[in-house]
């Protein structure tokens, strides 16, 4: 018998990296409602120290030994786990003399912090040449102001260039090369700014490309980082000093929206496996860094909020949380996204228990606040909630609080945790 | 002879608020690199008290003087600007027991408060009884909380009825009217809402509506106004004691984006004198409400930030400010837009002086942060700017820096100052 063929419509990923026990969340070990209870407060962010290791573990099993991994703190700036991730990894990335505190504070070696933007202002200059850390120069502008800071400070500004690739990193969620950008310098600004750099007795170190970001296609990945590195080849031939430096960037994405899947590491460890053994002949001495940062840290960050109102407008329910944009702005689809589509959304604690078969329904998962861009769950298929229960909003762990505008409408800031 | 017509491109209506002189904007009466070396930094929020007072006369030349007008502080909640307001119209408008606290503070009399929101948490609303404002009831489940409130305090609690229209504001960039709804209650929820009122000695005052924002056309606010003020004459009648307070919302506009034109007041004027004629009759004791945020304060504010580089790429200008979307998310074009367009920017002031005929260029003002989002005018024509010159993003008074993700990227937070 042929029966009609009916299209599935795409779920999102599951999301294996979190414990339940009877039907409710663990963070850590820590069932969630007693985790709300030890905060004091929702909504709070979790982030889960296990989660963080799980993952820099499972990068490590695929990437040659040889491939440094940098963390970009701007994906998560909490201290604790800046200070959770300099444990694990070769380096942290700044975007910011603010960031640059931070990452020093939780005693990250200097020798391997690097600090790229494409607007640093003077004093952050003078602060990086102070700190002793790598400068991603990215524009001719920097160089006499690090020159400057260098012979005030008898300490040799460390610079690396950071080049605008003529090309980009295909399927990105946001693109960094293949066009005019604000980013990096030209390639052909390059030699003038390698000149300068001798000439002024800069400590030159390598180069930096970076060509997109939140990509889930390995393929895309690969090419990019193979560009990359011929394009470092091309750009070494130009430098008066041998290339100790080499950062291909990052752009591993991860699965945020219904239908999309996890990156496939194992074609990204054998392309950097094979680009690192032909740096081993052509740059003997560049180390190669990826620089990763919500890919690190998204999957193991969670956001919990309490529905404080169950309503049901025109047979809508709407389940009002304490949470809202104004804790996640990127969850409630305002952040850069040109379509909104749900984030992963689970009830994660319910008041009542969860015993017996859950009856579930459609149900929008609304913030407090007066206007209909607070919406952090449109029309989700979820277990009925009722007043009081707790909410989580996945994928949270990487441009959450920081990238949300905290202040808006007068509400209570967010906690965040390490668990 | 027949020239082919060239299709001219649309262009932001002329900031014709902002006074210049010798080719530099003048905020108030100081000239903005005087205004800048005051503050002390860049970037920072400028808000004009004479344009802010100058909008509320124009208002008031065309609105009958029965109606009165009300400031919805989430649109800008600098305190010294609430303050200012508050001198200004009939009322304050909340969203949140943290601007209760500002619009208390800044001298509001509590009996023009009103403080409405999907969801209110318990101690807000007792917290709203307490200051004797009047609460925006927007869900059953508010009742008896303000029942026990009004009972502990001895003082009964003073309640609106928000109605989720059964139509929407035609045209508006954020409906919140029209559908189901996180906003008020559904018109078939009123009679039980009224009886709990009642029944619990809750002083009922009048019903709340509001059918949409940002809307630039005048024939669909007058229209929304007509249907709001027939729901609530129906829904007087299911009430108890007669209606005192009718807020019929806002929804007023702002020209933001190329083509779009300022809202012409004369027949939301004619409309309003109309309604008002006729709730003399039909509502004796009711006072009509507009409630007004962006649209009062919007215009009357700047964003200024510092150029700190001037670069080429590809061909492309420039100009990267040490001012982005951490402070002003919404004219970067991430805050709830569909589709990026520019708001009004302008050079405020250049080092270099303005003497002669200006050359002007194609430039991108991009901000410090590293990532392409923090775009505050693509490729627009400007004079040609050089490092250190100030630049002007316009319609910034209303959902600014308290809208932005300050924190994002560890970069300096932006100061506001009323001029």
């Amino acid at each position: 018998m042929n029966l009609p063929t009916t299209r599935t419509p795409p779920v999102h990923a599951a999301m294996s990296q979190w414990q339940w026990q009877h039907g409710e969340l663990r963070v850590g070990n820590t069932p969630v409602s007693r985790l709300a209870a030890r905060v004091g407060q929702t909504p709070f962010y979790a982030y889960s120290r296990e989660l963080l290791q799980a993952r820099v573990a499972q990068l490590r099993a695929v990437l040659p030994a040889a491939v440094k991994l940098h963390y970009a703190m701007k994906a998560n700036p909490m201290p604790a786990v800046v200070q959770h991730m300099a444990t694990l990894v070769e380096g942290i990335d700044v975007a910011s003399a603010g960031e640059l505190k931070v990452a020093l504070d939780a005693g990250a070696n200097p020798a391997e912090i690097s600090f790229a933007g494409p607007g640093k202002r003077d004093p952050e200059l003078v602060q990086a040449v102070a700190a002793g850390v790598l400068v991603n120069v990215e524009s001719l502008r920097e160089l006499p102001v690090l020159a400057a800071a260098s012979q005030a400070l008898g300490l040799p500004a460390r610079v690396a260039v950071r080049v605008n690739p003529d090309f980009e990193l295909k399927g990105s969620g946001m693109k960094m090369g293949g066009g005019p950008k604000q980013f990096g310098v030209d390639v052909d600004v390059v030699p003038e700014l390698l000149n300068f750099a001798a000439r002024e007795g800069l400590a030159f170190e390598g180069f930096h490309l970076y060509a997109g970001s939140q990509n889930l296609r390995a393929e895309s990945i690969c090419e990019a980082q193979q560009k990359s590195y011929e394009l470092a080849l091309r750009l070494a031939q130009l430098a008066h000093t041998p290339v100790k430096f080499l950062n291909l960037g990052g752009g591993f994405g991860i699965p945020y929206f219904p239908g999309e899947q996890r990156l496939d590491l194992a074609p990204i460890g054998a392309n950097l496996a094979a680009l690192s053994e032909r740096a081993q002949a052509e740059l003997p001495q560049a180390h190669i860094v990826i620089e990763l940062g919500r890919y690190l840290v998204g999957e193991a960050g969670v956001y919990i909020a309490r529905v404080v109102d169950r309503k049901v407008s025109r047979g809508q329910v709407y389940l009002v949380t304490d949470g809202g944009l104004h804790h996640a702005l990127a969850a409630s689809g305002n952040f850069g996204q040109v379509v909104r589509k749900n984030y992963p959304v689970a009830v994660a604690w319910r008041a009542a228990g969860a015993a017996g078969a859950e009856e579930r329904e459609a149900a929008s998962v609304v913030g407090p606040l007066c206007t209909p861009l607070d919406l952090l769950g449109d029309r989700m298929e979820l277990p009925v909630a009722q007043v009081g229960d707790l909410v989580a909003v996945f994928q949270s762990g990487a441009y959450g609080p920081s990238a949300s505008p905290q202040g808006f409408l007068g509400h209570p800031a967010c906690v965040e945790v390490l668990v």
